[in-house]
């Protein structure tokens, strides 16, 4: 595989809340997302949920309070807590997730995924 | 979980080649390690090797050629890949593994990853 440039792949597209793949790692997609607004609330039955925060201030809502995130700190949602992501500004991200996740835990969603 | 802000749990560490896990996810450990110098040949039979960079200059070394990476770049060593990191300067990264891998193939290694 090449040498991944995060800030390089993000530069390539500017739609919010559809993540790219930018590598492969067991079984899992590594990609890069940027958000803005607010996200709905949903959960993944079956996996963490990993973030770290490449650029701008993430909120990410739990039922029982909210974690904020900035550039460089990571947070991992374990898998079957709703949480609902939200950003102010525009946030850039590294995710990665088992292939094949839904965005939403809709599986319809899992589409929206494309390799960058 | 707390969030983890990778700067932070950087700066509790001195020593190289001692990953320190920060944060768990899908039975991996996600960790930060330091690098300075030469490793060791090896590879791991069972997973593939994430590497991150967050600051300095690693050239991975492969048995057909060397991969260099910069901040903000990653790569992704499959399995089984016979591989060794040198920094020529210090490098801070951020790996992510099953856990219980060990560093270098052999198990004995395992006990170097402590949390932080």
């Amino acid at each position: 595989m090449p040498v991944v440039n995060v800030e390089e792949k993000l530069g390539k597209f500017s739609e919010h809340w559809a993540p790219k793949i930018v590598a492969a790692f067991n079984g899992h997609d590594v990609m890069v997302v940027k958000l803005l607004g607010e996200f709905i609330w949903h959960s993944h039955p079956d996996t963490d949920d990993f973030f770290l925060v490449l650029k701008g201030k993430l909120t990410i809502e739990l039922r029982d309070g909210a974690v904020h995130l900035g550039p460089g700190e990571l947070y991992v949602v374990p898998k079957g807590v709703e949480h609902r992501p939200v950003a102010k500004e525009e946030v850039h991200l590294l995710l990665i997730e088992p292939a094949g996740t839904p965005n939403t835990g809709d599986k319809a969603t899992a589409a929206e995924k494309r390799p960058i």
